[in-house]
């Protein structure tokens, strides 16, 4: 029998959730609470794929997931009712019925991160949540000279915790440090990321802007290989996944 | 012996809390929170006088209170140990030693609060606490038109829900209706306002907006003083206390 893929679009404010995966039942996550309510919607346990992990506490605007069902449900029927059983910082922007197999994580091509600084002590009250903040003065040009670093296809186990033995080369396709009134603001277009990096990139990028460290130890970076090589690994709270592109 | 009285500027996402004033020790309040931090720091207890109340689920940018107490800390001091121990969600954003007394209510001379609207279904996810929502077409110019019929010191009996016997008499001096791309935002400046006066005049004017009721029905509920003849009690969360000001 034909199962119908399903593919989702998920904003979120991670800021009570223990990152996107499922891993205990008990524990918060995206993952676990959407699947709660599929499973529920459809009668039959759903499992669901997401583009990508987010850490504990970062933010999605536009995460992408698939999952299939042998009985469908109509989309914006499916859309409505699961916006209805989730929690209010869990929103399904888009649900799209695939006329083919579909795997949200396999399939991405592309994703873009955004990580805000808010330039001061405290971020403000009611973006709290949502931004990091430093009042050392950044200085920008440095911070853009070292992000050219980081593009082009290298491998990045210097720049996250990842643990594993599968490969840690990914490509960077564009680095934007854009600084505004109140916030520095760098997006990171890749083909992937691992474990912490985008947040680790950050970190050195700061610590490169505050004049802690020159722009050349990013390529002492990617000589050594070496987490304890790099910056700090910036708060989760600034990072937020704001795009995942397919082809 | 002299005693030191302070003026304090707090900042709070109302969200989590049962309103500004404490009622029994075991609910979540603002106030509650600021005296218990005022009361370990101090090593006495202290009470707080706020400017006013704030509902269940509304915010402050810019609330005043007021305290006193015999052995004083220096402004600044004080300021941080405070933020270091309120939950991230109330700011202390100034400390200030008044040379007299003083009283954050009675002396208060003016506020300004700010109603925000999305035009919308739902408001967006990273600003759900902050707005209220609606998607019926709003009609700007009847609203505004509306606004006048509040202005003046006039008996807003029917346009709260306080059951004091006290006067319900209230001037206000300045309500701006302004439309932005994506929000409509209603600012409202008097010398005090009633128990949800500012989220019923609210309700009353949006559902003027949407034509479901005339602009003339304000002058009706004047005449009437029937709480039962203006419009709904607007949802708290749209609701912020922006400004007071005391000469």
């Amino acid at each position: 029998m034909a199962m119908q893929y399903y593919k989702c679009v998920v904003g979120y404010d991670g800021s009570r959730y223990k990152g996107w995966q499922r891993l205990k039942a008990t524990d918060q996550t995206i993952q676990g609470k959407i699947e709660a309510v599929l499973t529920k919607l459809f009668k039959v346990p759903i499992e669901i794929q997401g583009s990508g992990r987010t850490d504990a506490g970062a933010h999605a605007d536009q995460q992408v997931f698939s999952f299939f069902v042998q009985d469908a449900i109509e989309t914006e029927v499916l859309r409505k009712q699961m916006n209805r059983y989730l929690p209010e910082d869990i929103v399904i922007k888009e649900v799209v019925m695939m006329n083919r197999p579909f795997h949200a994580r396999y399939e991405a091509k592309e994703k873009t991160y955004l990580y805000r600084v808010w330039k001061a002590a405290y971020p403000p009250l009611f973006e709290r949540a949502l931004v990091s903040s430093s009042d050392l003065p950044l200085d920008i040009e440095s911070m853009r000279a070292a992000a050219e670093h980081f593009l082009g296809e290298k491998d990045f186990r210097g720049f996250c915790t990842d643990k594993t033995k599968k490969s840690t080369y990914r490509k960077i396709k564009r680095i934007d440090v854009v600084e505004t009134e109140n916030e520095v603001q760098f997006y990171f277009t890749g083909d992937g990321f691992l474990y912490n990096m985008v947040r680790i990139m950050v970190g050195t990028l700061l610590e490169i802007g505050e004049k802690k460290r020159p722009v050349s130890s990013i390529e002492d970076v990617f000589l050594s290989k070496n987490r304890e090589d790099a910056g700090p690994t910036a708060p989760a709270q600034g990072l937020i996944l704001v795009d995942v592109k397919y082809q």
